[in-house]
């Protein structure tokens, strides 16, 4: 049977959008997750009112995210 | 004996709308779901003041809802 | 021994009221709930300011209730 | 050994004045109750800025409790 | 070894102070208490800008609570 | 392997400075500690805005620390 | 299997950067951490608009944390 979480072990490797409870919107590769969603993501960068700032490696702690959404591959 | 979470689980591959605590409503096509309300939607929408923001594949934080709500098919 | 939820169990098939933390009330023919008191209401309608919404069928995540109050039947 | 709970074991059909985190205060006879502080209260009532509103059956959630006081009885 | 909540096992029908995370300070004789910190207090009193209100016995949820002392008898 | 805590289990008996989530800073002699961060401080006093008030012993639930720091010795 | 945790253990001894939830951000030399992100810092610092305060040794609750990133090395 599929688990929410397959979404996100399908997408390792892959840029996922993390839309964060509060503030800014995080993308980066997804290199690890874990069953409270807390994520470690390369090459990252925080988007903030059209600005983008690079955070390079960065674990996030599940507990902040509302939402998480892999981005679609071109070819798809 | 049913369970809350049964009127989700007849629901998969249906459209679901949630209602968030905080800010917009999402609806999407449910494709799994766990205890926590973790939801993974597909064909996910964002409608927020009456305008609605394509999200495509969604993975939710059951920890952000107030309230779920499968979408009636035509025949019922 | 008797448990709270118990006063819950026993309001199966009847209408309840939802009182929540935050927002409207809600109100529903009570199909089933478990021990977060998540509840699953059938007819669920949301009552804010005098207005009443209808929900048609919800899953209502157990965190955001303030208390819960079955409505009376006619005969007590 | 006793426990803190063993105060409103002690309680039950006794009145009891419930102080919530946020808004009214909720009076009400204590039927049952659990670790969480879950409460079932019957008659109960809502007082709000002096007003009193008529709950009846209410089950309470315990994370919205501050305090919980049993009445006195005139004996004591 | 000693743990933090040996500090109040010692301090058992000694009156303690309730600094809250919000709102009034409680004191009250400390009748019993778990490792949620829910306390079990009598003669309680809540303290709220200088004014004084009588609480009789309570008990005060543990998740509400920033620090407690005890009163330091006269002797030490 | 070090685990987090051990940095507070080696400074019991010594002063640390705790800041909260929310409001003032509180410090003192560092008496026991646990997982959860619950700590019993003695001669604590608590820092609001430059000023010092004396809270002699006290516990202080884990949940409300935002981080603790043991003051240097002089030797260091 | 990856866990998202790995990309701190790979950072002991070298510098973190903590941005939390609210307020300022904190820097320092990673010496522990476990599951909840609970983390030991040596020679840390806290930057608040733009301002740097020299705080040490912490501990920091990890329910604090928004995300953690290591500092890139000047090799890499």
């Amino acid at each position: 049977m599929e688990r929410p979480i397959d979404v996100l072990n399908n997408a390792k490797g892959k840029r996922v959008l993390i839309k964060l409870k509060k503030g800014p919107e995080i993308s980066g590769l997804l290199q690890a997750l874990d069953l409270h969603l807390n994520m470690w993501l390369e090459n990252a960068e925080q988007i903030s009112e059209g600005e983008t700032i690079k955070l390079g490696t960065v674990l996030v702690r599940g507990d902040n995210i509302l939402y998480v959404s892999p981005e679609k591959s071109e070819k798809e």
